[in-house]
C-alpha cells in the first residue's frame, strides 16, 4: 500500500499524537453543494450516483476540492446490502428509501440469505475508482449500516419515526429478529472485507437506530451483532483496518461500545465530548460531535462552537472532528469552510498551549 | 387536606419505604381504551374533552376503574398554555397539534406575554372536578410542558421530527429563544401553582424535546428554565408539592436534572434503571421505565420485562413504576392489567426477599 500524503485521520484513530485535529463530515458529499446537485441531475437519481463508479467518484471528491478535509468517504448507501438480498430498494423522488419486498412475515424472514456479492460489484468498483482518484492524498473511509439498523428498514419497509414494527418484533418474536440480524452481520462482514480489499483505509458502521432500544435490548440486538460482524471481518481479512462505530443516541452506552472491538466511537451532539473521552479512557478514539444545526448559523457562531469542542477535548489524543449527524442540505458551504479552517487552526494553537479552549 | 386512602405514590416520591412499588402510566387515559374512544366521540374532539371538566373527569377516571393504578393524572394537553397566550391551538383530525399564530418572527416574540389565567379556568376546574371525583382514593397528578418543549411547538408551529427551527434559533438568535423561555417559565409557574391550589397532589414537567439538544444547550435552554420555573412555583405557593421532571432522551444528564429542585426524575426506556438509581443516589426518586413497545406483546412478555425492572431497582426506595413514554393506542388493555398486577405482586415479593429479580 502506498504511503498517504496526509494520514492524520488514521493516526488520530490509533490515538497517536497529531499536529492538528483531523476533520471530515458525515454526508460531506451532498445536497448542500451546488456541484453535487449538478452531478445528481446528470445521474438522474440518487441510486444513479451510487451504481455508476464514475459518478460516485466525482461526488466523493467534490467536498475535498473545496475544503482541506482529512478523509474521503465512499459515496453509497447503507441499503445496498438488503437490496442485493432481493428486497428491491427504491427511492421515490422527494421521499426516503423504500423496499418493494420488505420482510413482512415469517416466511420472508426464513427465506432471507446472504447476498451474492457480485450484485454489489458497483460498490467495490466505486471504492477502487475513488481510491485511484484520491492518489493517496487522504484516506478513504468505507462504510456499512449496522445489522440492527439494516433490519429496521428491512422489517419496516421504509424509514419511520419510531420503527415500531421491528421494536414490537423484538419483544413478541425475538427469534425472528435474531435470524435477520445473523444474516445481516455475516453479509456486512463480507461486504466490508471486500471494501478493504479494494482500497478502503478505514471503515465506519452506521448504527443510526440502535438508540431507539432499551439499554438491555441495545446490547442484545444491536451491539452483539456489531461485535460478531467485526470479529468475522477481522478473521476474514486478517487486517487491522480501523473501524469506527457510531450509534446515534448511544451516548449512555459508550463504555460498552468501546469494548465491541472497534477503534473509535462516534458520538452525536447530545454527548459532552470531554465526558465521553474521560469515560472511554485510552481504549478508543472519539469521533464527533458538532450539532449539525450550528452549521446553519454564521461563521462566527460555527467557530465558537468548534472551539468549545476542541477545548473540551483538551490535550487528549484520539479525536476526529466531525458533526454529531449528517450535514443538512440547507448548510451554507462558506460555514463548512470556516469550520474546517477553525478546527485545523485552533487545534494547532492548542497543541502549542495557546488555544482559546485552554485557560 | 383529607388523608389519601392510597398514598403509596407520594411516599415513593419522597423515597420513603412502601409496601409495594406504585405504578401509573403516561397517557393512561387514552385511545387504547374503548370507553375513552366512546367519550371522545361524544365530546366531538380532543379539545372538547380537555375544555369540559365533566368530560375531562370522566376520561381521567376510566383507567382507574379498570386497573388498580396508584395515581390519576389530569386529562389535558401541554399546549393549553401557549393557546392561552393567543397562539391559537388547533387539532386537525388524524393530525397532531398546530398553532394558527406561531412565533414566526422577532415581532411575534416581542409581543409574547404571560397569559390571562382566566383563559385557563377550564383546566383548573377540571383539576377540582377530578379531585372531588377521586374522593381521596389516590393522588392526582397535575402537569405542564417544560418551557423549552412549549417553545419547540410555539416556534415550529406544530410537531416536527427534529424541531430544526427552534434549534437553529438557539445558535443564530439565542436572545430570541431566551425571551420565549422566560415568558414560558413564568407562565408555567403560575399555571402549576393554580393546579396545586385546586387539588393537585403532585406535578409532572414533560420535557419531551429537551433530548434533542447538545449537552451544553440542554443546561442553558431547557434545564435552567425548568429550575427557574420550580423556584418561582415554590416561592409562589409556599408548598412542597412533589415535582417529577421527565426529559425524554435525557438519560445522559440525570445527575444534573436531579439537582434542578425536583423530587423525582423520569427516565425513558433507553436508560438502565439500576444505573440511574446508582447515579442519582438518594437525592431524588426515579420514575419509569418500561418500553411502551413491550406492552404490545403478550402478558407473559410484559411480566418478564416488568420483573427485570423491579429486579434492577432492587431494595432501593424511591421507585415509581411507569412506561418510558406514553402508552401506545394499539396496546391491548389486558396487557396493562397484567403489568399493574405484576408490578404490585413482584414488588411485594421482593420486599420479602423472594422476588424473581433477586438472586
Amino acid at each position: 500500500m502506498a504511503v498517504l500524503k496526509n494520514d492524520t485521520f488514521l493516526r488520530a484513530l490509533r490515538r497517536e499524537p497529531t499536529d492538528y485535529t483531523p476533520v471530515w463530515l458525515m454526508r460531506q458529499a451532498g445536497r448542500y453543494l451546488p456541484e453535487y446537485k449538478a452531478t445528481r441531475a446528470r445521474a438522474k437519481s440518487f441510486m444513479g450516483l451510487c451504481t455508476d463508479p464514475a459518478f460516485a467518484t466525482e461526488v466523493t471528491l467534490q467536498p475535498l476540492a473545496r475544503f482541506p478535509l482529512d478523509a474521503a468517504i465512499l459515496f453509497s448507501d447503507i441499503l445496498t446490502v438488503p437490496d442485493a438480498m432481493g428486497l428491491g430498494l427504491e427511492f421515490a423522488e422527494g421521499e426516503g428509501p423504500r423496499f418493494a419486498h420488505p420482510l413482512v412475515d415469517e416466511a420472508a424472514i426464513a427465506r432471507l440469505a446472504a447476498p451474492d456479492m457480485a450484485k454489489l460489484a458497483y460498490v467495490f468498483d466505486a471504492v477502487a475508482s475513488i481510491k485511484r482518484a484520491l492518489a493517496d492524498k487522504v484516506p478513504l473511509i468505507g462504510f456499512a449500516g449496522s445489522p440492527f439498523t439494516l433490519a429496521c428498514y428491512m422489517i419496516e419497509g421504509s424509514g419511520s419515526a419510531d420503527f415500531a414494527r421491528v421494536r414490537q418484533m423484538l419483544y413478541a418474536r425475538p427469534d425472528l429478529l435474531h435470524r435477520v440480524l445473523s444474516v445481516n452481520a455475516d453479509a456486512v462482514a463480507v461486504y466490508l472485507g471486500e471494501q478493504i480489499a479494494r482500497g478502503a483505509d478505514a471503515l465506519m458502521i452506521f448504527d443510526t437506530w440502535g438508540g431507539l432500544l432499551s439499554a438491555q435490548a441495545y446490547s442484545t440486538f444491536s451491539l452483539a451483532y456489531i461485535e460478531r460482524m467485526i470479529t468475522r471481518l477481522r478473521a476474514g481479512t486478517g487486517k487491522a483496518t480501523p473501524i469506527i462505530v457510531f450509534t446515534k443516541g448511544g451516548g449512555q452506552w459508550l463504555e460498552r461500545i468501546a469494548d465491541c472491538g472497534c477503534d473509535a466511537v462516534g458520538i452525536d451532539w447530545t454527548t459532552d465530548i470531554g465526558d465521553a473521552m474521560a469515560r472511554v479512557g485510552a481504549r478508543v478514539a472519539i469521533q464527533g460531535n458538532l450539532d449539525p444545526l450550528a452549521l446553519l448559523a454564521t461563521p462566527t457562531v460555527v467557530e465558537t462552537e468548534a472551539r468549545a469542542i476542541i477545548g473540551a477535548v483538551g490535550a487528549r489524543p484520539g479525536h476526529v472532528f466531525n458533526l454529531g449527524h449528517g450535514i443538512l442540505q440547507t448548510t451554507p458551504p462558506e460555514n463548512v469552510a470556516a469550520l474546517v479552517a477553525c478546527v485545523h487552526a485552533e487545534s494547532r494553537l492548542q497543541r502549542r498551549g495557546v488555544g482559546h479552549g485552554i485557560g
